[in-house]
C-alpha cells in the first residue's frame, strides 16, 4: 500500500507518516515547506518506504508508480499563519485540491481531505454536529482559509459524485501535541513555551472561556480508520467531525501547565482581543458510531507529552545558538545569518 | 473608457455592454458561450467599440491595451445548468475570478464581481442585509455554486488587501427580463413561455410562497453606480445588496403573466420538490445609501418587456425550423444536424 500525504512535513502530516510507516505502507510525503518543517520528517529519511517530495501541490504532481490513497493535509492552518500567506492558503485549497483529486482519479486512489471546524466559523449552534452549515463570514480576514476550506470540501463532492472518486472529508477540531510550531500562535503552545522560558502566561480576558483539544495520535487514529473503512453505502463519503469534545477553561488550562512544568511562571490577564477564538466543540457521534472511534488520550498524558517535546526544542535550539551563533531554524531553511 | 466583460454575451453581461457602449466606452466581452449566447450580442458585432473575444477565463487572458474596469459576470447561473457544469461552476469562481483579479492588478483597472444572494443559502435571517453570514451546505450538490462565489468573495476581497486593487462586489438577487433564456429554469421565463405556448402554468406547492424578481435594467444601473463610485474610504469594497425587495406570491405572478399575455393557459399545482428555491428578499439599504439606487421598473413593466421578447424569440423560433428543419440555437452553435 502506498499512500501520498500532502503537508506531509507539517504538524498532522508528519505523524500521519509514521503512523502509516509503522502499519507497514509506503509514504510519499509532499511538502513545500511553507509551514512544515524538515525536522518532522527527519526521522524518517533513511526508510526505503519514505520518500520526501518537495513540491507544491498548487502546481500539477506528477508522481509515477502505484497510489492506492493521498492524504491532502497540507494548508497553513493556524491563524498566524494564514493571516501571514492568504494567497497561499487560497490557492492549496481549491487549485491543491483539485491536483489531488485528479491525481486521486488517475491513480485509482482513495482520497482524504483535512478540512476542519472552521468551516463552522462563529458558530451558532453548540456543539457542532457535520449537520451545522457554518456562520462564515465570507469578506473577513479568515475567510482565506475558513471558505478555501468550504470550497475544498465542495470540490470533493464534486469528484464524488461526478467521477466516483472514493472520496473523504474530516472536520478537524483543535489538536495539539509533539511537533506543534513554538510560534503558532495557538494557546497549548503559548502556554508551555511561556512556562519553560519562565515568562508570564498570557491569559486574554477573564480565562473562563473553554476550549476543547485534542491529543494528535487520536486524531489521527481517527484519520485513519476513516480511511480505510470500506462499505458500500455513501455515509463515509460525507464529513465526519474529529475533536474531543471535552472542555476544560483557558484558566484551567494555564494552572495545569503551570503545575506540570514546575514553572514559576505567573498567569497575566490581559484585555480581550477582538479576534479572539471562536468556541467551537465537536459533535462527535458520527465518528463513534462509523468509525468505533473515540478519544483515548487524557489532558493531562497529552499536556506530559507536549511538554517533554517543547522542553527539548528550546535545549536543542540553546545548544545550536551556543555552538553555530544562530538558530537551527534559519540555518536549515538557508537563510544567511 | 475601456471596459472588459467576463460573460459578456450572458442574460446580464450583454446589458451590461449594451449600457457601457451607450455611455461611450469601448467593451471587451469575453465568452466562452457556455451559457451565453452569440444572438445577445449579435447587435453589437458591427460596433467598432465593441470587441467579442470567444475564451474561458480560467485560462490566463492575454489582452492588449488599455483597461480601466473588469466586471466578472462569467458563470452558469441558474441551478439547471450549474448542476449540470459543477467543475466549470466551481473553476470560473476560483481560477477564473483569480485570473481577472491578476488582469485587473496588471491593468490598473477596477474589478467588480458578480456574486450572488446564493451566498446566503437557505437564510434563517430575513430579509437578507449585507452583514449575513449565510446559510450554505458546503456539500450539497448547490454548493458548486454557492461555494464558488463565496471563493470568489474571498479572493476578491484577498486582492483588495494584499495588493490594493481597486474592488467591489454586488450581490445578485432574482433578475429577469430581456435575454433570459427559455430553458433556464426560472419561474418567470417558465411563466411566460408556457403562457404563450398554450401550455399549462406549473405552480409547485399551493403557490403561496412569495418571490422578489428585479427587472435587469435595475440591476444594470445599480451596478454601473457601483462601479464608477469614487471615494476615499473602504465601504465601496464591501460587497452591496442589488435586487427588488418588493415579494409578490408565485401565484400572483402566474395569474398575471396569463393575464398580460392573453394566454388560455390553466394553471396547475403539483407538489413541490425537495429543492424549492430558497425564499430571499434583499435589504438594500446601503445600496439606497451608497449608490442613491433603488429599482424603478414596475412588475407590470418589467413583465410587458420580457413577454415581449420571448414572444419574438418564439416566433422567429418557428421561422427557424420551417425555414432550415433545425433549431437556431443548433444551428449557431454549430451541432451537426
Amino acid at each position: 500500500m502506498r499512500v501520498l500525504i500532502s503537508g506531509g512535513a507539517g504538524f498532522v502530516g508528519s505523524h500521519l507518516a509514521d503512523r502509516l510507516l509503522a502499519q507497514g505502507c509506503a509514504v510519499v510525503a509532499v511538502d513545500n515547506l511553507l509551514t512544515g518543517r524538515q525536522a518532522n520528517i527527519r526521522h524518517n529519511l533513511s526508510n526505503p518506504k519514505f520518500q520526501f517530495m518537495e513540491a507544491d501541490v498548487c502546481v500539477p504532481l506528477q508522481v509515477s508508480g502505484e497510489v492506492q490513497a493521498i492524504l491532502h493535509f497540507a494548508s497553513p492552518a493556524s491563524p498566524i499563519d494564514y493571516l501571514k500567506h492568504p494567497l497561499e492558503t487560497l490557492h492549496v485549497g481549491s487549485l491543491g485540491t483539485e491536483n489531488l483529486l485528479r491525481l486521486a482519479r488517475r491513480k485509482g486512489a482513495r482520497f482524504l481531505l483535512a478540512s476542519t471546524s472552521e468551516v463552522y466559523g462563529d458558530p451558532l449552534e453548540h456543539p457542532q454536529p457535520e449537520s451545522y452549515f457554518g456562520n462564515v463570514n465570507p469578506i473577513g480576514p479568515r475567510a482565506v482559509y475558513d471558505e478555501a476550506k468550504r470550497y475544498a470540501e465542495a470540490v470533493t463532492m464534486a469528484y464524488y459524485r461526478e467521477f466516483r472518486v472514493d472520496t473523504r472529508i474530516v472536520r478537524i477540531f483543535n489538536t495539539y501535541g509533539v511537533r506543534m510550531r513554538a510560534d503558532d500562535g495557538r494557546v497549548v503552545s503559548n502556554f508551555i513555551v511561556q512556562a519553560l522560558k519562565g515568562e508570564s502566561l498570557t491569559v486574554y480576558g477573564e480565562g473562563g472561556q473553554t476550549r476543547s483539544f485534542c491529543y494528535v495520535s487520536d486524531l489521527v487514529a481517527g484519520i485513519l480508520r476513516l480511511l480505510w473503512l470500506d462499505g458500500d453505502d455513501n455515509d463515509r463519503h460525507l464529513p465526519v467531525n474529529l475533536g474531543n469534545p471535552l472542555e476544560f477553561t483557558v484558566k484551567q488550562l494555564a494552572e495545569r501547565v503551570v503545575e506540570m512544568t514546575g514553572s514559576r511562571s505567573q498567569v497575566v490577564y490581559l484585555p480581550l482581543p477582538e479576534d479572539d477564538p471562536k468556541l467551537r466543540q465537536p459533535v462527535i457521534e458520527r465518528a463513534r458510531t462509523l468509525l468505533d472511534w473515540q478519544p483515548v488520550v487524557t489532558l493531562e498524558e497529552g499536556l506530559r507529552l507536549t511538554i517533554a517535546y517543547f522542553k527539548n526544542e528550546l535545549e536543542e535550539e540553546s545548544s545550536y545558538i551556543v555552538a553555530f551563533g544562530e538558530s537551527r531554524e534559519s540555518r536549515e531553511s538557508g537563510e544567511c545569518s
